[in-house]
């Protein structure tokens, strides 16, 4: 299995990216890498070069950048380099921490869509707390400003795939974000979708979620539309950042008294930080291309990249891309005949 | 000014109702109210009659029933006497704990939108910790499931006029809800919001704002479709109770050492949960209707009823709703004349 890594994306590259791929390298076997970006940065961090090459290249895409106009402009760009390898077949996967929007204009227009799905669905897996599970899945959070009903089926597909490869649920429980628990809630297009998804029994359909609800479990698949979900998944991460901020200067700015709480506290809020630290189930994957394409955040950590690496395996070791290619070309021939 | 109440709505009627009524009536000499509800429950609570009439009805709608139907057939809930208080003039305001969606079909059936306004729009005041600011107003938080550009930009008028009027900002600055804060972002419904929105050269537009960026205060008026706002909403205080409880939990099940630590944080952990806690900012204003009708949250104590009657109040000095009406009947004369 061969990983082709854009070595210069988010606020840390090359150091962690370098760091976490190596930790890969040495757990896992199988696994080899091709790094795109400045060659000599990497080789300050590179300890050896077991199972990894280096692609030389300067040009990196900056998150500033149109995504579309970058990605056809900058034909040498570490992250273009890495999706023609996926294309030619040179390598299996994807991985790049840099901009959202480039790497989906990359995953579009070279790796490509897989044949029948309408859109592709940005997919991070985010911490529960409740109903028994740790972690959902959530998609589309924004690789799309708007959708239709049939795109939020198949992501709904798409994500049970997903959590029964990677997260091992047998019966992954599929809810819709909406405005209230009761079938008939939502929009036209929310209404529509629910009937979709009802409609296809090989799904495990839950029915309705709320998003004030998210983290107590009650779906493995949450399916909404890109802006919503957009919308949904930012306000999640801007309150908890504020909420830990707040926290941190009512302990720093405070008295004596309150340094020595947050001191004895130490362990028990680092914990909870690391609850709401999604990086130990890896990136967000760009669901309905044709192959595993991954995004670990900008700011992720060596760790974070370790373990991005470890779900592209997974997604590779159990086919999982190639599980929904098959799924929606049998449904083309299916659509044929009738 | 006269206040009609719905004393049986919410968790803790008529109590926590009566209690903070009288609290206000105290402070305001010029405030009368009518409480509709079950009169002996009322009693219980009541210290002194000045200025407060009970209204004595059995009947109560609660937040299972569909709101429509229950405004309709139940010509005698607290809520609909109340409602039709206002309606006839008996009273200037409306004030109620009980049923979002029972409390907007009683503002649209039974007192009226204002000429002009296509659809209310559901404002809550929420709480922000950074741009010199301590809240923000954010609406449709989900009075509609769907909306249109132009109504967007209509909520973009009444939250000026509100955040003007009752926060006493001179140029309250208006910001849209979109998925990234460059101009052209969005699905076509905020594309098109944001060009009418900043084509009022009346409205201190700064353009898009995004959902993890809200308490840092960039906007004093959020706009937004009721869908996404309720979304990001619910998202906000699903993440803060979430976490002030995951809080509360790694302190109470850890050793004498987190308990200690949390006794010597108990005032500053306290002060956070008040930051998150908005009730002192009052109700949820239904923006858009005849006249104020606000919605105090279900879980409100005597405090936050007491800050909601002072907002109504606030709302009812300034006349407010009235320069909504003014400007819109002023709209459509001109748009008569074209």
């Amino acid at each position: 299995m061969k990983i082709a890594v854009d070595a210069m994306g988010g606020d840390h590259a090359p150091q962690v990216i370098v760091e976490g791929v190596e930790r890969a390298r040495d757990a896992y076997p199988d696994l080899e890498f091709t790094l795109y970006g400045r060659e000599q940065e990497i080789r300050q961090y590179l300890k050896k070069d077991e199972r990894i090459t280096i692609v030389q290249t300067d040009v990196v895409i900056d998150g500033n950048e149109s995504p579309v106009k970058a990605i056809r402009s900058k034909k040498d760009a570490s992250m273009v380099l890495a999706a023609n390898a996926v294309k030619s077949g040179d390598a299996d996967a994807l991985f790049s921490l840099g901009s959202t929007g480039a790497l989906l204009a990359a995953g579009l227009f070279i790796v490509g869509r897989i044949k029948g799905i309408e859109r592709p669905g940005l997919m991070p897996t985010l911490p529960a707390v409740g109903g028994g599970i740790s972690s959902f899945n959530m998609l589309d959070v924004g690789a799309n400003a708007e959708n239709r009903a049939s795109q939020l089926y198949q992501y709904a597909l798409m994500g049970s795939y997903y959590a029964h490869d990677i997260r091992h649920i047998e019966h992954p429980r599929i809810g819709l974000l909406n405005n209230g628990t009761e079938p008939h809630k939502g929009d036209d297009l929310h209404q529509e979708a629910f009937k979709l998804i009802a409609a296809d029994k090989s799904l495990n359909f839950v029915g309705n979620v709320e998003a004030s609800n998210l983290f107590n479990g009650p779906a493995d698949v949450v399916v909404t539309d890109g802006f919503t979900g957009n919308a949904t998944l930012k306000a999640i991460e801007g309150t908890a950042n504020t909420l830990l901020h707040l926290l941190k200067h009512s302990i720093m700015d405070a008295g004596v008294k309150e340094k020595l709480g947050g001191l004895l506290l130490k362990q028990s809020l680092g914990g909870l930080k690391t609850t709401f630290d999604t990086s130990a189930y890896g990136g967000a994957v760009l669901l309905g291309l044709k192959a595993p394409i991954v995004k670990a955040h900008g700011a992720a950590d060596s760790e974070a990249v370790y373990y991005t690496v470890r779900q592209i395996r997974e997604m590779l070791h159990n086919q999982t891309i190639q599980k929904v290619v098959a799924y929606f070309s049998e449904q083309a021939k299916i659509e044929k005949k009738d």
